[in-house]
């Protein structure tokens, strides 16, 4: 993770100031306010805003529900209730803000989650940063052969080498070629006074995908347990997955009920379709089912066998 | 305004608890936070929460665009160049929660802005209370006969004093009759142990549209404003314009620089068309325009004539 | 139902044009399309347009997935991949527009989903028409004592009769005092030339929450399903879901292969969590679970043993 | 432009498919429709759906407004009124669906738009085709220098000839080894069959921004609009403004009253602030006012003038 020198005085600065509020304050939260919580090998996650609480969750549900709900329930029990039952209003009550540093390639399949609101970085305006993402071996991985998406076994050392070779050969020539395009280096200092730069919102078309952007992110509680739950899910491509697994972690720290009914509800259960219900009914009744007489298609069989722990 | 005892409780509780938060924090509106402020004859909007500042939009702008707005602009003049510009998304950056409590043929009007979090008290949980929305006599108005939508000229003593007989007396009969359809009084006790009463959700059918009802309504500020754009609009009704005042006031303790660019470029300013930019053009180099070679309606013409003041 | 004469001659009119297109175009929903299908006693709702088909939601998955998705699986196969895997965006290629006469206390929660576009008559400028919402006697219930939702058992005879006295009286009542306040009829005849009627936009503060109103409402397939899956759901209120129905079966006609996975994955589906599949996998193992050693609460517990047909 | 032959065929297929419809149809859209349109050098537009007319627009604005709009205006008259009162929602009726090749940093901006419906082609599924944006000549322009924004005066012949041999040379090595790092060409055929490709999710990461990517994109007119007042602008850039011309141009052949009203209202009007409107009814009165006296900035004032033709 690279801050610049100036982003380091920022956080340091916005972490000094205190100041006296009425309004819901999560001491866990206010722990890591403003502190870059490294992912991959450039990036970052920072909270630099939070909006509500767990109680501003139970209250919204109050108002809605009414009296009704007033006694009967603990708030944990309410905030599971509402998660089980898909009553999603009053999750819309908390916000959070981030500002994140993450690949382009990244970036692109995230913003498709269009409920949230977005400052990103603009090409047009500045010069990015020297910075792109070259996976670590680990995360090497062929192409799957069973399906055509995600990825299959690892390569192997010098397979391996030779990625990452390209990788940051690839991204280093086209980022020097987009200063040379520029005539100008990323502190804004001409190049060769002899000569005129190319428009940057025209240079950047020369760098390659995993070049870092940042962005600030807004977005409600609701919402962004919807992102969670595609994108901390194991299918999801692991690159995004480690952004949402340390977004998953701040949202423990900011709103642990609510955090718990989504582990309990969202992302720790399962969906299982019309025919899967009419074979888990027929297995408990002690018949024996096979895929053929199931009704589901091999792919769902498998499914279902693993959610069963079959 | 009528807040029940329970209510006024939460007020005092929430104006009683602070907290020491790194978070950006604005004196002013804190001073007012979780007050009711008054509005029409039973309603009131309060703020419950709110996240980000003037800064928060000045920073916002300065991710997107870069190191090229840092030395050239205060942040005044920032905040007027992106709302000159239609530069929006900054200004997503900040967020209000309100809760008010309003008619329901006013919250049938306001819910149709779509990019705003809602949680409404529902009948069918919650009995309503007894409250309903009677307007004071210098608000009848007749109906407008140069144009199909609002009022005209104001209604005599007499026709007022029978307008609002009728309005009270049906609102009240319709509200003695749903306790009665419910067997129920709205503090929950049973009427007539000897009968059932009617499910809520069916009941709730026999009130009348000047009803109040209320709701917690999170929104960010580019989306109040635009709100606020429409619904403090001479040309929007009265009752929800009262509700628009108020917030604007709130508006303007909270953002100060949105808030003075907004009465600019906003609700001060006027869309010009094509047309009405030639005919301008013509007036300013001494011609003599009429609306007949203008180009324009009668009805544009007019706009247009109020706008330039003549 | 009640369609004007205008409506009528409208719908014929409609219903006589034809075109040639080279767009998708759906035989069985041209069949029915501009018909008014009755909803409750006054309600209907009409598809006036639609964007779409099966086909194009495999179109836009083919262009998503590429290649890999050509060749393996039927359009069927492929749709109910989408459904199982939330690969909602193929889904948002289609739209369904409709025209729909409902009790404003039913468009009250319609208006919720915030993801569709409306144009409602507005009572600022017409005259609503002469009727409201009566239940038929078998949907009287009283309220429901086991929870604070929803209808218990229903009204016997004499309570139900006095029920529908009430609303009826009160509707009407209401209604003459609205055209009273107005002085005017629904077709626009000034009842009394001495006196000034007060303007529309405050005369409808008079009515009921069963009078019907109308709106045109367009939505994409995607979000209708989200919005069928909790409207055509046991647990919504009988007078929404019962729209909802009618809309399933004009979604069946419309785009048989989504209808089907949606009966499959959505509606006829059920989602366990952690913990109950947790039981599923001991009960499956043989062993004897009961409520205590669940960890579940006696509600999900319910809940659980029901979707188990146990 | 660049379209596969199977692309070609299905264009053709589609094409040559016809059938009878009830909805409203728009001859001079369906002579175009599925035409790939081009832009850019490898670029095009294509209609692919679209539903309703401005007979939709009325009709909604009808419903909405009721009896009073009936007989005094036309149809013309009424659009005009609906899109200088900012009554957007009847323009949210109609619904258009475009297939369009983009190079990438063009879709980065456009997919900021987020009230669109989207469905891109996936380089986790697909490989991309073997195409990128490389400008002519007289599209490549210098950063300006007065402001940070968009681009200053054209490049000469020496320095253009040099920076397009750069994006060429660029984009070109980066994607022959994207090639060699999947270890497949564009049609699936294996390089090497003694290696393992690298995943295609990780692969793509090494392609350079101007490559071009494919979405489905389907948009509500009041939504497109938006869009097009914001890149059929001159201050868009110039590579999204070609394909806004381009889409205006359809917008002009689908919905002619609508798109009149936006070239009045929109596109071809201007937005006053207050201090510019008390400009002008300075100066209409005869008064000479400079910038210093009109209490507006130096940016402001130039702005000012020029919609002043002055």
């Amino acid at each position: 993770m690279t801050l610049t020198p100036e982003q380091q005085a920022d956080i340091a600065a916005s972490r000094g100031r205190t100041a006296t509020t009425r309004r819901p304050t999560v001491a866990a939260l206010e722990e890591v306010l403003f502190d870059a919580l490294p992912v991959l090998d450039h990036g970052f996650v920072r909270v630099v805003d939070y909006m509500g609480d767990d109680d501003a969750v139970v209250q919204a549900a109050r108002v809605s529900y009414g009296a009704g709900t007033r006694s009967v329930r603990d708030d944990g029990g309410l905030v599971n209730y509402l998660m089980r039952h898909r009553h999603t209003t009053p999750f819309e009550m908390c916000e959070l803000k981030l500002h994140v540093k993450l690949p382009v390639f990244v970036a692109r399949q995230w913003i498709r989650h269009r409920s949230a609101n977005v400052n990103e970085i603009s090409a047009r305006y500045s010069i990015l940063d020297d910075e792109f993402y070259v996976p670590a071996p680990e995360h090497l991985a062929a192409q799957a052969t069973s399906n055509r998406q995600g990825r299959g076994r690892m390569l192997d050392g010098a397979e391996a080498a030779r990625v990452l070779d390209v990788l940051r050969q690839d991204a280093r020539r086209s980022y020097d070629r987009y200063m040379e395009l520029l005539n100008e280096t990323p502190t804004g200092e001409t190049i060769d006074p002899a000569r005129n730069g190319l428009a940057r919102e025209l240079a950047r078309m020369n760098l390659t995908l995993n070049v870092y952007t940042q962005w600030y992110w807004k977005i409600d509680l609701h919402n962004l347990l919807h992102f969670l739950s595609l994108r901390a899910d194991p299918h999801a491509q692991y690159e995004i997955r480690a952004y949402a697994e340390v977004i998953l972690g701040l949202v423990e720290r900011w709103v642990p009920l609510a955090h718990g009914a989504f582990m309990e509800y969202g992302l720790g259960g399962a969906r299982l379709s019309a025919k899967a219900l009419a074979v888990v009914r027929r297995l408990l009744a002690g018949e024996t089912v096979d895929q053929k007489d199931s009704g589901m298609s091999a792919g769902e069989w498998r499914e279902l066998m693993a959610v069963l722990g079959r």
